[in-house]
């Protein structure tokens, strides 16, 4: 048994059977945004569904909300992102083409390593580490870029603009005025904003005192320069998060609950503990709205990366609204009179790179009995949490007989109502179970001649590639114990 | 009993108990886009999966897909929405402010009606019916403005622009290039075109052919200059497609199948037959790319309006998508050698006006009896399909007595493992009735003294208000039958 090495596996598999596709491929592409397809699509719905059940319906103090996309321009001025959410950029005069700044001067970094040029790549690290403090950052950053000539990776011309900021937010024109200025809005580049602009209407209406949580799933779109490996960091992708209101002075105790909460989430969902890990950011890096911060890492083929963030907000968020709109972002208790704008604790998954994480996890290549007696083969299969899995069960009459189709259209019928199942009546049945282990399928259901008899079928499980003989009346019942009852190999 | 008179009603309910808010709300708000409150949420989220289980679920030919909001621009030209998604627009010059010429010539026309200036309105309708035919489109609806000295509403005047086509994407620059002019993208003004681009992944990795449907729920966008009522015709909105590929010949039979079969959707979440209804397009009013096209209408306060709709898009987009993109859209069939590109039938429907249609169908005032001896009350309740419903059950200890509390909570944590359950401690029974009837909670389940001995709790039904007293090891499934066999009161 061998596990994934390479995320290339993955991208393949998702092409292939229909997980992820590039955006508008038939058009060449768009670059760093991807479309999920049929597989992809029903794995993400269910990683969502385990997550919103995890948040709004475990928790009575939880509750959700759906804020749109397109927010009044004052909730970015308010929150910062119109002012500092942008990245120093530089254009190549002679491609067009913009880079960021800090990462060419990265790159020639790493080149100077290469060449075994060690003090020079240590006195530049210097010089980038200290950009800012000479002149501006942007200053600094093109003074280095000159001084070392540095060329453009494209065209290699030696031809550059000065350094910008950049901001990494998509605006858009909004609205029935001619004068534009003011109606510019943007595409949020977080979800959490929707969040705190709604915590009054949502405490005052669904009856809530702190502690107490909105959770949210929705897209944000950030115009990120550099488009990294695959589903990693896109353009366009989805967030769930969740705020959690708190009294100020509890929220270090609820930081360190939610940090531990959330890790028995990704074990929840299947993910294999050894792949897991927390790292704390050091108080010196943390954002400037945080007291505490710490990512939950995945182990992914391509190294340890970050798949969720729980952060200690503080009251920044709310007394920044409350600044900017004017509105009281308060809680009153009635009890003891305190009045207060509650601290935050955030818990933040980006959708996408969770279910990448999932693909990345179930993945394994197996050496198996082949078709013929003796031979082997290597199945590729996804060992995914049966709850989370797109296709539940795959219902295999033996021959295309119609007394075995009846019975088996019969097992479809009932299954569907609770499932998404597959029929197939289509090659070989150690065909059938291959396509069906790269869906991730965990029980596919095989009606035979000997059913006809005995109103049994036989159950293979995906994993342990053991069959059962089962009851057709007891089909449902099985297969719902065992998602109840998976746990995943070590 | 008394049904919904008009939208004031639930406009207000909306916000009062968290279905749906103004975007934005603290900055004003934002016009003609709403957040979902944490009953809404849940809502749509149920009528989501609802949609998705009767399409992706019950149909084995039917696949989803999740496609990004950014797509390649050419897509737009290809569909055609580049060059024809546009209303005719002028500005005040004074005010600054955009209105669409067609409608200030209707409003002109009903003010004509109003003040008894029949022949008059008639002969400027004619007028307006045959814009486009003298000189341009654009042009004719100018020259009535002008020949009529029609002013502006908001500012009086009579300084008016040009009348321009103004196009209804949103559109935002993408990318590393500095040059701007090819990094023009849109925000999707429909999902369709997501299924479309996809076809033959989608096709090829499901091992799918035609007939087969593609389904998928996501965000659109239009820039709609005229903002109409609360969620009926919003900039940011939701759509529920399904693209069923069928073989040329074999559409008509399609389309009429879809139509039935949509119709009978609506009544399965729990929509009143006499509230719903047909409304044919006539064929000189049909789409360019359409041959036939019906929308389901629900009877809403403000009138009959489409919900849904249903159409045979013949194979104008894969054959527009074949043309620009180069690549092949065909089914070629094995068996009879056949090559073709399908017909698409669409059934298309809003999430937000069908999330909406459910609050109406579900709305009712009553007069019950009230707290005290004799005394009457009304009481809002809406009588949702307990499968919609944000909570399916309230949970209320009758006292605050540790020993009810604590059997009170283990109904809860067991309860919460399939549905949202609401835990209420506060004031007299009948008051949390109310509150629950209120959110649509089909459910509430009362612990009392006598559960202590009994271990029985009082289960009182929504809609009859009729009170059962069952088992705690039989709630779970007398909730679960309970919603299995609802059906609307007439």
């Amino acid at each position: 048994m061998s596990e994934l090495k390479n995320l290339e596996k993955i991208v393949s598999l998702s092409k292939a059977r229909g997980f992820i596709f590039q955006s508008s491929e038939i058009y060449g592409g768009l670059a760093a945004v991807y479309d999920y397809g049929p597989l992809g699509t029903e794995l993400k719905r269910k990683i969502n569904q385990a997550w919103w059940a995890s948040m709004t319906q475990k928790h009575e103090n939880i509750v959700g909300i759906d804020a749109a996309i397109l927010m009044h321009p004052k909730v970015w001025k308010a929150s910062g992102h119109v002012d500092g959410f942008s990245d120093p950029m530089i254009d190549d005069k002679e491609s067009k083409r913009r880079y960021r700044a800090d990462m060419l001067i990265e790159d020639y970094i790493l080149k100077l390593e290469h060449n075994d040029k060690t003090d020079k790549a240590k006195e530049i690290q210097h010089l980038l580490d200290t950009a800012g403090t000479r002149k501006s950052l942007t200053e600094d950053l093109h003074d280095i870029i000159m001084q070392e000539e540095i060329r453009s990776p494209d065209s290699g011309a030696f031809n550059w603009t000065d350094v910008r900021q950049f901001n990494l937010m998509f605006s858009t024109q909004f609205g029935a005025t001619s004068s534009g200025e003011d109606s510019q809005v943007y595409l949020r580049p977080e979800t959490a904003q929707g969040i705190f602009v709604n915590f009054s209407n949502v405490m005052n209406t669904s009856r809530q005192q702190p502690p107490f949580g909105i959770a949210q799933i929705g897209k944000a779109f950030r115009n990120e320069v550099v488009a990294r490996q695959f589903v990693f960091r896109m353009r366009e992708f989805e967030q769930m998060e969740m705020q959690y209101f708190v009294k100020p002075g509890t929220d270090s105790d609820w930081y360190d609950q939610w940090k531990a909460e959330r890790m028995e989430w990704h074990k929840s969902i299947g993910i294999r503990e050894k792949n897991l890990r927390y790292a704390d950011h050091p108080k010196d890096k943390l954002a400037h709205y945080a007291k505490a911060a710490v990512d939950i890492q995945y182990q992914f083929p391509i190294g340890w990366q970050e798949v969720e963030g729980i952060h200690n907000r503080t009251d920044f968020d709310l007394s920044q609204h409350q600044e900017f709109s004017g509105k009281k972002m308060e809680y009153f208790d009635p009890q003891s009179k305190d009045r207060y704008i509650p601290y935050v604790i955030e818990t933040s998954i980006g959708l996408d790179r969770c279910t990448l994480m999932t693909l990345c996890d179930a993945y394994r290549e197996e050496e198996v009995a082949g078709d013929k007696e003796g031979s082997t083969e290597t199945r590729t299969v996804l060992k995914l949490h049966p709850k989370l899995a797109p296709i539940t069960a795959g219902i295999f009459p033996l021959m295309k007989k119609p007394e075995l189709m009846e019975k088996a259209r019969a097992i479809q019928e009932d299954l569907s109502d609770t499932w998404k199942v597959a029929f197939d009546e289509k090659g070989s049945i150690g065909k059938r179970y291959r396509r069906l282990d790269e869906a991730g399928t965990p029980y596919c259901i095989t009606v035979d001649f000997d059913s006809l008899d005995d109103n049994c079928a036989t159950i293979r499980n995906r994993d342990t590639m053991q069959q059962d003989r089962i009851s057709f009346d007891k089909i449902h019942d099985y297969i719902r114990n065992g998602i109840k009852e998976w746990t995943p190999e070590d």
